[in-house]
């Protein structure tokens, strides 16, 4: 039985170097960062170098990080931290916030949450590869606007975004601009000064980090109010003792993250293209996103008269681990809100397939995907009533 | 040169056996929980085990706990979201919220975030051991309470409330009960079915298991909002990619704690007492807190003449880490708001020392403690302009 793990968007191996970095935080430094004796001051020491590890990562200052539990708290904080402390312009023409009709559900439930507190939103639609319209978010703009959140790279599709022009327009308009590069760390370059973004989002376990912890950079100068309360860690922006090993092993994930980015994205790209250049010769298959401003690992396919699940469940009894929609909401039955809003219809929407790579896969694997996918697709597609055979 | 830790009420090092159970869980069982595949199936089984270990150990159900990253966010998920769930009793009479004046700040700082919202709360006073009026909080209780929030056992001092009895008082006046338990867990034999609780944060870290994660019991039918939005994980409560080894871990620490409860309390209980017995034969030196009523790990002193951080750093030069005021707050000059309560002065306050036990703490190290200890405080005296020697 083949063990074949394709679905690295949705989550990593931690890395071995990774866990051996974080091991001794457990129980032998195992000190509060917030004591002053000597275990304390051993946590604290460790959480400055991880801070500093991630704040390199992305060209920012080492005060310009704060760790939190994972993306979707940052992104929260983020988002709602800058709407509490920008309060008062609900009163001024909006759109107060403008965001895209892709973001991850912690970007957008976060939207629609102060929808209901009378904050104003733009939902900008995107083109049929998944990118924003720039002319439109310009035009959007309004007094009251003070928030530009739009992701990086999109979690299913892989789809990237214009960071640096949307960068140039939040600027132009003195706007913040927050991203959630949770799928683009470690597998973009990202440079947040020339860059100019103002907050960032990244969770460690999407590049070879523990689960459980995330970070967010928020630019020396960008006010935010905290959304938990308690002993006032992390500038008072996110109470809670700080997690010191699942902090080390980010930290220790975004030092291998700049070493290994180029031959890293190398490898996975040679990948993708493989997947992608077989996989697109089945009958009536296409590759959803964009072709070439995509991420480096993403491959993700659309097949006629085929239903997501029973293909995943199918490769899965090969020993094959895929995706059909984003993991967070993968055991939802809705279709995918990201491929609606690319035009494809629900019946296409339900017969997609995201494959992702990482840093440990192999041409074997892709290889066996591509032997093992036709034949899979050719009897489903027999059993299938969606499927009119030619 | 000694290393004697002796602080564990700020936080613990992590079981071997805990750190044995989630290894795995970082490279090999991988997988996100919300995966349909063979990786996220076994992430889910992982969930549910470690779900059920911590309802055990308190006897809950196993759909009554859900998992955050710690102690500040399941305070913060109770008191925000029940709050938020009952908005509109605003308009009835308060007090809204019924708390103490020395909870810890996670649950007194989320307090003063809902004033600003518009909440009534009562700070319920305490006694000069730091146990609370149950006639006063009787007595206080109006139409428009929906809330009792007060600690089990106090970070500071270890006083235990008397929460059975809270517990009847909230059952027969209909109003939510929610106790932070992150001090009591592993150290109180806990019935959340039995003393009547609605609502219990528990952390990790400071029962053995790592940092980052924590739980919070929600009895069946209890309504409350979430404070995070996202893919809608732990049903819609905290959503965020589950934190499987850290989860496991806590699982694990709450398995453990219930095999090992009594004989872990029988010892902790037995070294506490050498250490009371022999500190206050120091002169002018106290017992802060209740005599009976306090942690079996907890021993708390003031010593008159004395400023604790120079007592705590002395202690560190002889390789033994204890703190001073709440590891939370450790790092701020203000007095500790719990001692302030008990009634003592600024100046007492500071003079005072919290001596924390743990499951592998030794007689040896409490005997070495009890021999340096008068020597430091005689020379510091010597040098206090705080001291009027007799």
């Amino acid at each position: 039985m083949k063990n074949i793990y394709m679905d690295y968007a949705s989550t990593t191996p931690v890395d071995s170097e990774v866990v051996s970095a974080m091991l001794p935080y457990f129980d032998k430094k195992f000190g509060n960062a917030s004591s002053l004796h000597q275990f304390g001051r051993q946590a604290h020491e460790a959480l400055d170098t991880a801070r500093d590890n991630v704040a390199t990562l992305i060209n920012a200052k080492q005060k310009e990080i704060i760790f939190t539990a994972g993306g979707t708290e940052s992104d929260n904080i983020a988002i709602q931290g800058v709407a509490l402390a920008n309060s008062d312009k609900r009163k001024l023409p909006g759109p107060h916030i403008l965001t895209s009709t892709i973001e991850h559900p912690a970007v957008l439930e976060t939207c629609k949450q102060l929808e209901m507190q009378g904050y104003k939103i733009k939902y900008l639609p995107v083109d049929k590869h998944g990118i924003i319209n720039l002319e439109e978010l310009k035009n959007s703009i309004s007094k009251g606007s003070f928030l530009i959140t739009i992701m990086y790279a999109n979690n299913e599709i892989g789809t990237i975004q214009p960071i640096t022009e949307i960068g140039e327009i939040a600027k132009e308009n003195k706007i913040l601009f927050h991203t959630d590069a949770v799928q683009a760390m470690a597998k973009v370059s990202i440079d947040v000064t020339k860059q100019n973004i103002d907050l960032l989002s990244a969770s460690s376990h999407k590049m070879y980090g523990p689960k459980g912890i995330g970070g967010l950079y928020i630019k020396e100068g960008v006010r935010l109010q905290p959304i938990l309360f308690g002993g006032g860690h992390e500038r008072g922006l996110r109470s809670s003792t700080e997690n010191i090993p699942g902090i080390v092993g980010f930290g220790k994930s975004c030092e291998l993250a700049k070493k290994r980015l180029n031959a890293d994205c190398e490898h996975m790209k040679k990948l993708r293209d493989i997947l992608i250049k077989n996989i697109v010769t089945i009958d009536e298959t296409y590759l959803n996103g964009h072709k070439e401003k995509r991420l480096v690992n993403n491959a993700h396919f659309r097949f006629n008269g085929i239903e997501g699940e029973s293909l995943l469940l199918s490769l899965d009894d090969k020993g094959i681990s895929v995706a059909t929609g984003s993991a967070c909401s993968s055991k939802k039955l809705a279709p995918s809100h990201v491929l609606l809003a690319l035009g494809l219809s629900a019946v296409q929407a339900h017969g997609s397939l995201r494959l992702s790579l990482g840093r440990t896969s192999t041409t074997d694997e892709v290889t066996y995907v591509c032997d093992v996918l036709p034949e899979i697709i050719m009897r489903l597609r027999k059993m299938s009533p969606l499927w009119v055979s030619k």
